[in-house]
């Protein structure tokens, strides 16, 4: 056995060897410079990823030496143990030890799996505390603890058979939710143990945490230190870009069509055709402060929702936030009218006046008490046209945001509509409301409001996105469903 | 008051002085030169814009001097308040003010709000006369006065509501038809009289025309001087671009699936493939003329539709235009069929021998006398295939346009098959005929012909998009309709 | 008629000089020098396209002194009459003469017109050979010679007619065929004779082979020399390049949603994401062999499926192949159901226990002495494994493929469940089973294996892309499909 590693030792030495000579930065912490020793060998590709980043060209004290605007971290005192080392493999993976189940010995070091949020708020309390606040941190309890969307989940995606002339609906399997709506939401990470794996690169077998629901990047995952969110869903890997985060490419991963499409109607908007005509790979991605003019032309979705914007003079235009809803005053995604944004991230504490988790009633009313107030509502909306002022005038803007409130009205309008209709086929027991997501007119009543009028909502609130407006999944959609949901009715009742 | 102005007057110097310095061209004149001292630091976006774009780089002067190909201008004769300054804001923005009842006054100078085809004339004014020529000149006549198409417009975007077991169709809002139908054809914007707003970015109340059924950048856009057309839908805002005009993701705003699928087809093709793998960011697409080879190896949309080709002896291989239908023999898009280009832009004064606005019959007889003569058509074909020539041989663009021709045929039958289909069921009052884009029936009938049919023949005419043929929107829904629609009626029939 | 030809010669004299200098390579065959002098002007498209690859840049013998890792060529034996020289057109499209019968005398010279890969395999038999063993190399047969799948293909593309209140399908047409099916597939080209045609470009009338089934870029095409295959479909037109084939937008060409949604998928993953985001114009996509880190940071199609990857050190990762199942161990594409990957290429061999030519029976059970083995299968799987390794560590990577091997368990149960579904269809008489595509109930069955569930299968193999595994083309409609194949047997029963 000795002999085996001697041998492997030696063919190490030489793989190093052999290997081309890779510049590192100088001041690196013993314990990254270990892990690079192998790891630039065996995992090349993150490490590569991470010579690219600012983590590994900036320690610290230089980060904290920028003006505050400039500054791309949040702590205000520095740590001791970060002061003269960049951020390397063991300052992420070794944070916060004690609160990591998953913590393991890895050649000699302690070494978490799973960097957290938590960890990342050593350096960036800031941007940890706004996504606290967000939607996107109760991402799996919102969805899962929400019984009518549990349900909705649990019919969509479970495997059905067909039994004595009965389609039998099982529930979901949990790798499949896994891959399907905890894919974005995210799963729970847990530590089941340990246990022994041969490592594919390098050979060696290691003793490494047993985690359950894993490998999950979902935006609202739960970690092994208990602690909720992947940073690395939107800064992904191991370069923690912000230029990922800026691009639209990394929002597209979860903002789609045909439920949330986002991404798609940004792509057909103008500032998507700008942005991918002249801007994409031209157009400055990574200052801080992002200054209007000087580093784009156009906007990309960090630009509204997220980035420290500001002008030439210096002026903030909009205060950096990873409360993705914070500058938002509706929410356009219906549930299932578009509603004003609910007042919690936390969207499990609403009920509705008719007892139901859900933002409106089937008939339209507002739980109130949860969402937004008016003047709340109001000072976001002025918020986020002061980002359009700074290549629109005033006029323009209003113009634009008049279209997006009737929008808004008509689409829940239709929802209405459909609703009534899925009403009379529930009365008429052409349809059974035991679960409302199973049955064919029911789901013809769920696309109503979850794509096409979410669609045309999205390609309003972009200025523009005609062939979504009208055909693709929207209008055209929009009207022809509703005379099919009439016609199920009207067959269903003609047979019996 | 004064005490306020004056205090604002401090905050603006301040504000101008803390401004990073921005390089301005020299020879600007008075007036841009004022609008610029508020603007750079007020919407930054839009000047920066325009200090990338030729016009901030080139006086008219220069640009007369270029040989006659390379020139960006088409007016012959130089205006003399033009002579020594580059096109700067108040250069357009202050053209033709008589003809403008959006002009008003702004901090001392005479301001148009909208700039219109009638204004960039003044430099451009061949592109403006192709421009008046083609469809896309009068795109809101050609939808809106078309009896038919209005009707299409009217029951598919209009808001439906549920009354005594009745879905009642109301008339589209023109708000939401501004985002759907009029966003790519243009919205008639009019002055309702004057406002006052107060400014988002410099707080300033001002006092600015009230503009009707504004904003839009649809391209046959009637504007406040009486003219048609919005330069800035392909040139978008202030870099007047010819590099976004000639990339594909600005077509892809209002030519993509379902209906006209150009720019889907487009990235599926081998042009595409190209495009998007070398070319997108490498290849020049400012170069005037467009040189085949050394400027570029695969075409955009531009290449065959629009631009200036030249080879390297300086032969034009096909002269610019900005009559979109101008090289066009053939009408892809289906009304119902597919069919030779209109004589004129206008295709409201079609008659066909149904006495319908449409350019055939149900049956599929062409109203050939608004149509191109088959001599023009084979001159136009001909142009088109001098484009191809650049890089393929005779023999191979000529296989390529008889699969083309086939394509055409064949899903006019399919068309052929559906409206016979739909005429029996109108017959058996399976359907009523009263409104015929109604009833879910009839909007099979529909995607038929716009969706699929359309479909087919664009993969067809960019030489290959088989999934696009195939599968997505292509031949297998173009049959499945058809026994869909078969269907519909015996089971409608079984029911009565 | 001679004075004529001293007019063009003189013209051409003219315009050669009027040309723009082309910088040409200097050690270019006689032949080649001779082609370029025209082509130059008149196809410069293509010319500028090659003097782009690497073939008009290096001759011979330079590409064999480089390593056997650099090397791009796969001859071990230098043929003589490429010694000294670059690779031309002549090169190409000279080579096998005897046995090309599209063979004919161009100005002199003996040209083929396709260039096949046998000539190809001057230089690249390796290449050449491991394609011979794919399923690509047998495209059109595996569709067109098995009677199952043609009978799909007739089905879903040729016209269909209505008569005496019956529709009628015609079987397709050759024209329509090659642009559906078998513009992925390729056609048969063969030479019919010999014609005259009228040059576009030069306008000289010339003789040349009269090919039938032209043009097609199809994969498995087959050629006038009898070979199969055409290197262009992936290496397109005269840059040869490596750098488009690496690029997902060339598989993208064929690999499309709905039916084989890979390119569609790996935009919306997180491999995607980076890529379009900050690889695709910065890292390098012509190294060989091809370096994780150094060159790239997340893989496209063809890192894990085709090229040369190596790691610092030189060790091989994985070995390049142009077998492009030859890495996989499971065929996604269910047939109808997900399976082994057959062992040969030529899948019309197969022959299920039911006595057909599929690889599983209807109820699921495998056609196993046609598949690889459970050993194979997990040789494969391990070499992939090592492709992720460069990234990931080993318990991710095993994380992620048991997500697959439940993905793949599940989908082909929704497969089963429609099976049943549609045998109890047949059975009742509500269909009939004739031909197993046509009618509505039929057409939702093949959706359910060949759209959602392949869909869901691509998805979870590339890691994510949560919106096609939950709602588009995913879960959503395949639980939805079930329910609507249900509804319909009922309707129809009770109708009857």
């Amino acid at each position: 056995m000795k002999n085996f590693f001697f041998l492997f030792f030696l063919f190490f030495l030489f793989s190093v060897l052999r290997a081309e000579e890779m510049e590192l930065p100088k001041n690196l912490s013993p314990q990254t410079r270990q892990c690079i020793g192998c790891h630039k060998l065996y995992t090349p590709g993150i490490v590569h990823d991470w010579l690219k980043s600012s983590h590994s060209k900036t320690t610290l004290e230089e980060a904290l030496k920028k003006n505050e605007l400039e500054r791309r971290v949040t702590v205000k005192v520095l740590p001791p143990e970060f002061s003269m080392i960049v951020v390397g493999c063991y300052e992420c993976h070794g944070q916060n030890k004690e609160k990591h189940t998953d913590n393991f010995t890895h050649f000699g070091n302690k070494i978490n799996v799973v960097v957290s949020p938590n960890d990342c708020a050593t350096c960036h309390p800031e941007e940890v505390k706004q996504f606290s606040g967000s939607k996107k941190y109760h991402a799996i309890k919102n969805l899962i603890q929400n019984p009518l969307y549990h349900a909705l989940v649990s019919t969509a995606t479970g495997v059905t058979t067909y039994e004595k002339g009965q389609l039998v609906q099982n529930n979901p399997t949990e790798l499949t939710l896994h891959e399907a709506c905890l894919g974005c939401h995210g799963t729970e990470v847990t530590v089941k143990g340990f246990k022994k794996v041969k490592s594919l690169s390098s050979g060696l077998e290691i003793t490494i945490p047993d985690l359950a629901n894993w490998p999950n990047q979902g935006v609202g995952r739960k970690n092994p230190d208990g602690s909720f969110g992947a940073c690395a869903s939107c800064h992904p890997r191991h370069s923690f870009s912000i230029e990922v985060a800026r691009k639209p490419y990394t929002c597209a991963q979860c903002h789609l069509e045909p439920d949330v499409p986002a991404y798609n109607v940004y792509k057909e908007s103008k500032h998507g055709n700008i942005f991918e005509s002249v801007g994409e790979h031209v157009w400055n991605f990574d200052n801080v402060p992002w200054q209007v003019g000087r580093d784009f032309t156009s906007p990309t979705c960090a630009t509204c929702h997220n980035s420290l914007i500001v002008r030439s003079d210096g002026k903030v235009i909009a205060q950096r936030t990873h409360d993705f809803g914070g500058r938002l005053w509706v929410r356009l995604f219906g549930l299932i009218y578009s509603h004003p944004q609910p007042k919690s991230g936390d969207t499990t504490i609403i009920k509705n006046a008719d007892g139901l988790p859900l933002p409106t009633t089937f008939a339209g009313k507002l739980a109130e008490e949860y969402l937004i107030s008016k003047d709340e509502a109001e000072a976001r909306k002025e918020l986020m046209k002061n980002v359009c002022s700074s290549c629109h005038n005033t006029d323009w803007i209003n113009g634009h945001f008049k279209k997006l409130d009737n929008t808004i009205k008509e689409t829940n309008e239709m929802t209405k509509t459909a609703t009534t209709i899925l009403l009379e086929a529930w009365e008429q027991k052409v349809a059974d409301n035991k679960n409302p997501f199973d049955e064919p007119i029911e789901r013809k009543w769920v696309q109503q409001w979850l794509f096409y009028g979410n669609s045309i909502r999205y390609a309003s609130a972009m200025s523009g996105a005609p062939d979504y407006t009208s055909f693709k999944y929207g209008w055209w959609e929009l009207t022809k469903n509703l005379r099919e949901m009439k016609d199920y009715i009207k067959k269903k009742e003609s047979k019996d």
